[in-house]
Formats: structure tokens, sequence, C-alpha cells
């Protein structure tokens, strides 16, 4: 076999067969392959595509290429959620106290992604004390003992997949779909998942920009994931505006903990106990969306998801006492109040421009080599369909830099829509597959 | 500028500004552009094409890449002729005689191709004594004296498709029209000439199978070459037999010789004088064929072209006895005749079936560093709508390796198609650009 018939068959749209597929990955990572022609293939199938068998192929040696977690002595149920990314996106820090206190097992492995904010991580590093680097027996100790843990990714998970990334990234063949998808579902089950939820974001603060794309991925995920006899689901939602109001490190830390304690944003109650219901229906716990979202709403009320998050705080080291004394959080020297340029009810806030606003404010990396800034970051005192008058606070900053200032509120006062009438919010949630 | 931008812009399908092709033929010289880009920017360019505009601005900047000829201390008038490539392609060496014999300057520097034969400088250095290694001074006072020199290429002519080229071999991106067509034009254009005439191939036996792609690629070629104020015209024809009776090396150099003393092969005239009558237009010499090949009849009758020739050989130290005495061309040690398996008419001889057999017995070389056997080659005895009885030689194989007989035996026997009926030959031009 040789890889250049293997890039001539995908130029000239011929579906490559499972021996093909595997003499890539293989290549890909004893270096029998030059960069140069994985890179024409990678373009080859931007135009071409791949087929499901391909997908499933190709994820399943992306496995196969690198270590996995065996979590089977702790559970043959664990869950997984993965984001794909979005402006405020704290849902993973609200869900997983959710599922263990539904008594769920939930195991999270999470990379140190770059970005305008910081990752879940990064987010829980700004809790002081607190341990992401777990090795994997503690991580399965503690997964076995609490139903859920989060930790860094050590391990080397699909390293084929991070390989090609990387070329990817050079090449100008990150968007394709189906390597999308497999680059996905191949780390989730080499994280050693039973039950994938997965949370696909479409819009301004997406990489994925239309429904119609966030649709396409998922429907490739879930079949793709169903081929590698896992259970999945995944929640197609819009991420045209931040979710919740806080963005950045130590602030979102804050605000889950506030939804914990029953003060619940709108948005990201909608999206989290989606993804929870998803889960309880793939468990069977619960059959309808109402009797999930009842039983949630109680789990909040009665305190026990709050337990929880102590829980997991304690456990990896954390200082508990943030919960209720947020000043044990990472504080910024600098507060910084926008006020709103004219009266009206805001229609929409871009949430590209809010996350580029708070990067340049000290929150997110460019570099995997850069440090974050944990108290960085923005509070939305004012969402979509308020109403607001002139010279009212709309969003405030939080920063060490007083120099990026002036860029950033620039960028939120242009991110903010406002307008004479008042539109009603409308659900965020696009389709559930 | 970066070039992931540019990879971005083609892979939409936009048209590339010219800063964006120097910027990437700038990148291509100086490494600060990866293969793995060049790649996949080459890959989208199949995909999406290219311009006239972009293709002429590539042709211009490969040319810039490396060293050029200047023959205008020479004349203003310098002929160049191209091959896209045959089996039995001796048309350059009968061509340049006449062209010299008309006073017409021809300057050519020839590549040493890869291939099932040889190339143009090889069959001219089975001639005893042969110099092809011209210094850059020799040729140019050889042009000056004679009309016509050919040398082996050691300029570093558009060094850019060269490596171009390199990579494409090895990502199944060469068949790229208008990379073609740029590569094509731009060593001629750095080799001095100023007009240039095209011999384009199509069929079984040139890399390109379809008259239609034939004149895809000489259509952009002319354009692109008058864009960059070339005198420039395309003659397609088919290439689906072998041209002549004669393939291999010392073997084409004999059917020359008697092309030059008047025994003319059909085929071989047709496109021959086809070329040279392009060129008289050019020139403004002739306006009509009848009145261009009544000219080039009369070169032959009188023995002008021959005489040419054999100046021609004595100039770059060839031994001219070999014009009256083939013994002294190299021999074969063994002569092998093929017979006819049946009697009929010969309806077809595949030209890339002869190709490989003449291959096998020697004459051609995989590798660069490959050896040749000026000696090894077929001949065709019986060719294209002429009869054949069963048991009567339709081939004879020169060659020193007995063992490649029985498979280039084989080759040749599979290569004729005889058929019951007569089908009259028709010409093999398909159009004049």
């Amino acid at each position: 076999m040789k890889i250049i018939d293997i890039i001539e068959r995908k130029k000239l749209g011929f579906e490559l067969s499972e021996d093909e597929i595997r003499f890539f990955i293989n290549g890909i990572m004893d270096n029998t392959i030059e960069d140069y022609q994985t890179s024409a293939l990678l373009m080859a199938i931007y135009f071409k595509g791949m087929t499901l068998d391909e997908t499933a192929y190709l994820t399943k040696y992306m496995v196969e290429s690198g270590e996995t977690l065996n979590l089977s002595d702790v559970s043959n149920n664990i869950i997984d959620k993965h984001s794909t990314g979005g402006v405020g996106d704290k849902i993973t820090l609200i869900f997983l106290p959710l599922m263990a206190a539904s008594g769920m097992y939930t195991a999270k492995l999470s990379g140190r992604g770059l970005g305008h904010t910081g990752g879940t991580i990064d987010k829980l590093e700004s809790i002081p004390g607190f341990r992401t680097d777990l090795s994997i027996k503690e991580f399965k100790e503690k997964v076995k003992k609490y139903k859920t843990a989060i930790a860094a990714q050590t391990l080397s998970l699909a390293p084929a997949d991070g390989k090609l990334y990387a070329l990817r990234d050079v090449t100008s063949t990150v968007d394709i779909i189906p390597l999308i998808a497999s680059s996905v579902v191949s780390k989730k089950i080499a994280s050693g998942a039973n039950h994938i939820i997965l949370d696909v974001k479409y819009g301004s603060g997406a990489f994925i920009k239309t429904p119609q794309d966030a649709v396409k991925l998922s429907d490739i995920m879930v079949q793709v994931g169903k081929r590698l006899n896992r259970n999945i689901c995944a929640v197609i939602s819009s991420m045209n505006q931040p979710l919740g109001r806080a963005i950045g490190n130590s602030v979102e830390i804050q605000e889950v903990i506030e939804f914990l304690k029953g003060n619940i944003e709108d948005d990201l109650k909608e999206i989290t106990y989606t993804l929870c219901h998803c889960a309880f229906e793939k468990a069977g716990k619960f059959k309808t969306k109402e009797d999930s979202f009842k039983y949630l709403d109680d789990l909040i009320s009665s305190g026990k998801a709050l337990e929880k998050f102590k829980e997991i705080i304690i456990s990896q080291n954390g200082d508990p006492d943030i919960i209720d004394d947020y000043l044990k959080l990472p504080q910024a020297s600098i507060k910084y109040e926008i006020k709103s340029e004219k009266d009206g009810f805001i229609k929409n806030i871009d949430a590209l421009k809010i996350a580029k606003a708070c990067k340049n404010l000290g929150a997110g990396r460019e570099k995997k080599s850069d440090s974050i800034d944990y108290s960085a970051g923005i509070y939305l005192t004012q969402k979509q369909s308020e109403p607001v008058k002139q010279g009212e606070t709309i969003a405030v900053l939080y920063t060490n830099k007083k120099s990026a200032i002036k860029e950033a509120e620039k960028l939120v006062l242009s991110a903010y829509e406002i307008t004479d009438k008042q539109y009603k919010k409308s659900s965020l949630i696009y389709k559930i597959i």
C-alpha cells in the first residue's frame, strides 16, 4: 500500500477502506508518511469529505494510536460530557455536581485549551489549592468514592489526532466536519466513557457558525459513537451570546456557586438541565423532561448539588470556604463599570466581542506557555431583553491591566445591541440528536 | 502576508493576487513556506483551478526564481520547440536541421527526462562522440554560427518549478493543467526563446489522455505565453500509436537520418512539417501550409536538411560517418523478430505498451542515475492499416538483455490490434492553436 495511491483515490472521490485508514494512521504515528503527504490528503478530504464508515474507522484507529483509560473497574456506566466550546461556558462545573448528586458516575479529563478565556481546568485552578494534576490512580479512586472527579489530561489520548490537528492548524484544513467529529469522539472513547453527552454550540462565540453545520457535525458524532458501541447524544444550542453573566475564570466559579445556591440564570439552566436530562434518559432514570427538570430543581433547592460541589473541592484539595466567601477567590485590582450610551432594551450581546475583550483583560492565553490572570473577566449586569437607561451600568470589567481597559470597553460597547423595542428571549436549544 | 491565508483563499475559490503568487514562489525558494503548506495549496489548486492571470503570474515568478539565458546578442528571433512527450518522438531531431536549413535560429536546451525511452539528449548521445555538455558560451557561439545547437540543460532554469514538481510527484498533484502549463512555458521563457512552438500530445502514449485536456492545456500555454510577450503556438496531435517505426535511442537516430534522406514516414512528416509551418507563419516566411510543405520537401530532396544534420553532428563533436554507416551506431547483441499470430490488417498499436516493452529492453531509465542501453529498442516493421500474414514479422526487438525478451514480446503482441477489415489512417493532428 502506498500513501500516494490513497491520496489519489480520495482526490478522485473514492471511499477509503479500513485498511487504507489504518495504514494512514499508522504512517502518521511511525513517521513513514510525510507531513506534505498528510496535508495533501487532508485538503482532498476537505473537498471530497468522508463517509460514515471512513469517519468511524478513522476514529477507531485514532483511539488505538495512544493510551486509553480503563474505568470498567469503577463502573460500566461512566458518563463523559464534552462541549465544543463557548463564551462563559461553565456548564461542566454545574453538570458534574448535579450528576454526582443524582448518583451517576462522571469522569472528566479536560485539555488545557487555548482561547479567549481559560478552559474548565483553568477555572477550577482559580480556586485556591484546587488540584487538577491527579494521577490516574487518584482520579479513578475519586470517581469511585465521590462519583465524579475532574483532572487535566496527562495521558496521551488519541495522539494521532493531536498530530493531525497540529498540521490542520497550519494548512487551513481545520474546518472539516468528519475530522472534527472523529477528533472529539476518539478522545471521549479513549478516556473511558460509556455514555457521551455532547454540548454542540453554534454562533458568533463558537467555532461552528451555523445551526446547519452544528447538526451535520452532531449527526456524524452520534452515528460514529454508536458505531463504536457508545451511548451518545448531542444537544445543539446557540452560542451567539455569552452563557450566563460571568465570563472569565474566578468570576465564573462564583456564578457556578450562585447557581447551585439557587440564583439561577435561565440560559445556564436550560442547557445544563437538558444535558442532564439526556444523561438520565440514557440511564433510564427519567423519561420526560418535566420529571428530570423537577428532580434537578430539587437537587438545587435541597442544597444537595451545592454539597456535592463542596465535596469535589475538598476531595481535590481546594479551599471550600470560597463557597461562602468569594473574597477568597482571586480578586482583580481594577473593577471598571461600563455605562450604557442610550436608553432601550438589550437585543443582543455578541459573544465573540465579549470573549475578545475578556482576553484583552488577561483571562485567556494564546500560547500554551502563557499564564492566565484568574481574576480577570467580565460580568454582564444587563442581558438580552432587559431594559437599560443611558448612563446605567451594563457590564463590569475585572482586570489587573489598566492599559487594557479602553480597548475592552470599546469591544463591550460594540457587542451590546440596544433597540427601542423589547424582544423576548427564546430557547437556546436548536435540536437534540 | 501569511501562507495559511493564501491556502484558505484558494480553498474557498478566490483568485490569488500577483502579490500572493510572488509571496508563494519566494517562500518556496527561501524555504519560509513549509512543504506541507505548499502541498495543501497544490491540492486546493487541483480542486479550484487557477485563472489565466494567476497562471501567468505563476509563470513569471517561476522564470524569475532562477537563471535565464539571454540570447538577444545572437538574435531576437530565437525559436524553441517543446514536446509534451511521446513514444518514438524524434521530431526535434528532424525539426532542428529543417529550421536551420531554412535560415531560422533554434536554440534547444533539453532536460534529461525519466521515461520509457531516453530523451532527445540521450538519443543524440548514442552518436559516438556527440557532446551535449556545451557551456553556455559554446552553445551561443554554435547557435550564432550554425543557426542551431542542442545541449543538456545545466542552467538552473525556473528552479521553483523543479521544487514544486518534486512535491507534486509525491502528493498526487501532478495532473493540474495550469501548473503543467506554467511549468512548460516558464522553462521555455527562461531559456531565452522569442518564439515557442509546442507539440502537445494526447493518448495512450502521452501523459494527457484526451484531446479535450490537450486543448485545455494548449489554450492556457498559448495565452500565458502571449501574456508574457512571446510568440507561441501549439499543435495538438494524437499519441495513441508510436511515432514513426523506431522506438529507442540509436534506432531513432537511424530513422531520423532515413527521413532526411527522403525515406519519409507519413506520421513523422505530418507532425514535423506542421510544427515547421507554425514557425514559418510566426516568422512571416510562408502563409499557407502548401507553400511551407513544398519548401520543406525541397529541403529534403535537395539534401540540404541532411547536410545541416551532418553539420550539427560535426559541430558538436559527433562522428558524421554514422550517416552512411549505421553500424557505427551502438549495436545490440540480440535482434529478435516478433511474428504475427494471425492474418489481417493492423488497426492499432498501443503506444504505452510498446514504450513499456522498450524500457524492459533497456532503452529507458527510472531513476536519474540509471544508465541507458543506447542500442536497445524496437522497430515496427508493420504499422497501422498495413496488411499482415500469420508468421510474418511485425516488429523487431533490439537488446542486450536476453531475459527481457519474453515479457517484451508479450507486450508487443498485446499492443498490436489486428482486424479483418482494413481501416484507413487518418490525420494525427487534432487542432492548432
